[in-house]
């Protein structure tokens, strides 16, 4: 079985509430880790909630980064959505370990898209560029 | 332990290829099947790619819905991420699988934020209202 893409799905436990509760600092932190691990991004949208927590999502051409964040439990969900051979979602997981200075992280990788293929073929893995939004 | 929120994985395979190549079919799929299981929608944005694919996200007060379709092999990823008690995400998931015309499907749920709690209480689901966009 080959698989079209895969999924890090990961628990930032004991982060620091006040970068968790920064829309611009999660926003920003997002971004910069997304841009780290060679993604191209195709566009980014995030919302802060009262009285806490951010919700966002970068879309990127292999797929999405999203995040939810409860500061009141110095807790955030983040899914790093990957598809390609270019890009490799392991740095994203640790670069927003470093920076929302997370000390206890649990992840579990899935894969997705599961499909039988003869032996020494591989998925073909489309061609990444936009060419209409909504 | 007590989980601050849920999240569906499912794959759609067999979907029907013209609807899940269609951006706005899609995006409309995605925003009809949230607002039946009464999610509050903040946000949404979907972009289509050359020469296949849709990728979507519809950010919800009560967390996100994402896609990303592979029409060349009839097979969507749509991950349903939701918190609180409101909103039932197995209702997305019905939704979708008629509106795309799946004729396979599986899907897993997780629990994401598990928290220790003492015997007889809960989690406190934050306010949703959101003050804040970027």
């Amino acid at each position: 079985m080959e698989a079209l893409g895969r999924q890090i799905l990961v628990e930032f436990y004991d982060c620091e509430q006040s970068r968790i509760n920064d829309l611009t600092y999660v926003e920003n932190s997002l971004i910069q880790a997304t841009k780290d691990a060679n993604a191209t991004i195709i566009s980014h949208n995030f919302h802060k909630f009262s009285p806490y927590g951010v919700s966002g999502v970068v879309v990127i051409a292999e797929s999405h980064v999203a995040i939810h964040t409860w500061p009141e439990y110095n807790y955030a969900a983040v899914d790093i959505f990957t598809c390609g051979d270019t890009i490799e979602p392991w740095t994203i997981q640790e670069n927003l370990k470093e920076l929302f200075n997370s000390k206890s992280v649990s992840s579990m990788e899935m894969k997705r898209g599961l499909f039988k293929v003869p032996k020494g073929q591989k998925l073909l893995f489309k061609p990444s560029q936009e060419f209409q939004s909504n």
